[in-house]
């Protein structure tokens, strides 16, 4: 189904559910102009952060209640780090700030025209719209993909992953020594992203580290960790010389690593690749894309390839009067094709904050300048001392590389809480050589149910 | 139905699904004798602790892969702490004892005769057999609360609570002040034993200090926080001193208190007392009542009030061969009739303790004790500051209680990562105000369907 027509389902089913409940979202009025942000990742947190105690009004709706840490996803998924650690809920990072409304609801639709947003608790009116819907995972059409392999975009799938894990291998004790208890163990990580790189190198540590202890039963010389990707090295967007160190790291770690090999399909037991590698698993996590998470109601030619939202340099959907987009949903224009700009936190939270600056200009009737994007560099962590480091033209590997992932993170985290917690439990984990948050609170089951929530996650 | 009745119709459908997967529990053969322990809880897991390297084999059955410190779930309501901090992986703490293994599996019966036990993952023989299956909720057979009321005896559970006062608040804030708003701020604490105290003083510090930062458009003057016991007193296992200081603390922190008010329904809008008081809410928390929750396959006549198993002196099962009770589930006789052990965490864990020592006289044809229960005293906190502490004779409350009462809390603490990162959390609540997790991960919905597990939880 393309996004035409799901948008067209979509606003049929709408129409009724508005006429059964044809609330507004209770916000009070203001003489100030009401700027209305979707979705409060990176782009959309930092764009009101910006505005606090600014005389705009800001309505900043998330169908979570929380901002959501992406960037170490990975280490809730592995027992490094709890959930509550790299999340905060919006309202505490707003706690005293009146001109800041927060609303926990699902986006069903924007209509441009009468400047409204329909959602999931009522209607609500725009001065000025802000889609900062974000990314989803991507399966590029491959749906029995989709359907049983492992994402890792939300704290509840990370935590799934951690569930399933470790479910696993309470199922592997339970086996004789064979094939259904290898695959039980073996775990297929597809993508050479940092998110693929970060979650296959924290996967090897607890083979090596922390599995056996507490599996005193299982053989780990058995299990597989495999990082495959399609292109023809790790890391494509930093330099070669990353690429390379981060190839060895993982090997040394132990990582069995693939490029140049694509999957083709995946039924839940065995993984096929377009080389002929066939790799039997009951844990395959895909990190291989993601398309633009976009909300309805956008006329179809402001959507570019990867379900993105067309903007121009300052950050506007052409076309539709007051409507912005920001972060990874939105694709600029760029050498003559439209292009989306690095996936990374600091591209959105540029987009956020100059953003708020435009806001607050055109509220003074003053002249607005173009967005211009600051390359703040990129890094990935392998594991323990091991890290890459591009920055321009400085380049470094290593122990080092490792201290400034870990700073720069801290500094990024939200929160002095978070910051605390997360410092606490990377130093423990540095000394102990213990990663032990392996509780199976949620038990994740592998059902069509389960995937629901994947499919309402196109409503931001 | 009674426990016969269920007990009999559980053993029809089992005997079918033990013959489609007659499937052993694959633990290595020994020539040291084999304990089955059933149940991980205090009472459990000191026993295992203390049989760590000897010459028993121990096999640890529980339904979920970690212990729970129960004590401190209601800070996990609360937002006070996080989930992984009160518990605990089995395997985390068995690491590197040979001699100790761990399934996850639920209990499905026990047949004494041939000294096996039946499982959800198969089934296995046992030298000596170990009931350490505790306590579950009692709603005292009013079904209709049990259907609405929330308990807090899991951590799912308590993540559950967590959820749902976020989520009420959120749904106020969308609503014009009136009554439904109110019904959705009130929130009803039944029962006024530890747990009740404890949850009732932490919610009425959320009330004064975070929400009102957090929620700045909500009135939470018009929000009560009732505590509601159906006996004369609070804490009626303390001293009269403690239930009087424990009433005054709360009603300073703003809790309205009723003693001698017993719940008579609860339709999920409105709770009914027996003294006519009626009380408009969406939020009923329930720790008016535990109940044993033993396993199925013994014989009625072993059964006592309240769900319990008799033992004698020595924890055995009267009648039973090397089949042994112990901690919540299992009742003594004392003066002319059976008692539960006082239903706290000390108790428990001199059980398991002394039944270790039993073992490995009972291996070494040894002479044995009889089981002597030291009070190790009593302790309840309500709010900073503000706790109150029986020590035999010795007893005091206020701040220096406090003090105590986190020190012994945190000492019992399993595991030394969660004591850190307790200690951690609490330092930063005492000088912030400020207790930030109210993530709603996983959205509490109130459905037939979420009560499902509950049922289960009767197979241990």
């Amino acid at each position: 189904m393309s996004y035409n027509q799901k948008n067209k389902s979509i606003t049929a089913d709408l129409k009724t559910e508005l006429f059964l409940t044809p609330m507004k979202i209770r916000i009070p009025e203001s003489a100030d102009p009401r700027v209305v942000i979707i979705g409060g990742g990176f782009g959309g947190l930092n764009l009101a952060k910006k505005l606090r105690h600014k005389p705009i009004q800001v309505v900043l709706i998330d169908k979570h209640n929380y901002h959501t840490f992406q960037p170490l996803l990975y280490q809730v998924a592995t027992g490094g780090l709890e959930p509550d650690s790299i999340g905060t809920a919006y309202r505490n990072i707003f706690e005293k700030s009146s001109n800041i409304f927060f609303r926990m609801a699902e986006t069903r639709e924007i209509d441009p025209e009468h400047k409204k947003v329909y959602t999931s608790i009522g209607t609500i009116h725009y001065d000025f719209l802000v889609i900062a819907t974000g990314a989803k995972t991507n399966f590029f059409g491959m749906e029995e993909v989709e359907q049983n392999a492992m994402a890792m975009k939300s704290l509840p799938q990370a935590l799934d992953l951690r569930s399933l894990f470790v479910q696993n291998l309470e199922k592997a004790v339970n086996l004789e020594y064979g094939d259904e208890q290898e695959s039980l163990m073996d775990i297929v990580v597809v993508g050479g992203g940092p998110t693929g790189v970060e979650t296959a190198g924290a996967l090897a540590e607890l083979k090596r580290h922390v599995f056996p202890d507490e599996f005193g039963e299982l053989d780990f010389k058995i299990m597989d960790i495999h990082l495959v990707e399609a292109g023809p090295r790790l890391l494509g967007t930093m330099s070669e010389k990353a690429s390379e160190k981060t190839k060895k790291y993982l090997e040394e770690l132990g990582v069995r690593v693939s490029v140049n090999t694509g999957l083709i399909s995946y039924d839940g037991k065995v993984a096929l690749f377009n080389n002929g590698l066939q790799i039997p698993t009951e844990s395959l996590i895909w990190t291989a894309g993601v398309k633009g998470n976009p909300v309805y109601g956008i006329p179809p030619e402001l959507m570019v390839k990867g379900n993105r939202i067309k903007v121009d340099e300052f950050l506007r959907v052409p076309g539709l009067d007051d409507v912005f987009a920001i972060g990874d949903v939105a694709a600029m224009h760029r050498m003559g094709q439209w292009e989306a700009q690095p996936m990374v936190a600091p591209a959105a939270i540029q987009h956020g904050q100059y953003l708020a600056e435009t806001l607050l200009r055109i509220r003074k009737n003053k002249p607005i300048g173009m967005f211009r994007y600051v390359d703040k560099g990129s890094m990935a962590t392998i594991g323990r001392n091991k890290a890459v480091v591009d920055l321009g033209r400085l380049r470094f590997q290593g122990v080092f590389a490792w201290f400034v992932w870990m700073f720069v993170h801290l500094m990024y985290l939200v929160g002095f809480r978070n910051r605390l917690v997360v410092f606490v439990n990377w130093a423990w984990n540095y000394f102990s050589y213990d990663k032990g948050l392996q509780l199976i609170i949620h038990p994740f089951m592998k059902t069509p149910k389960n995937k629901a929530p994947l499919a309402k996650e196109s409503l931001a």
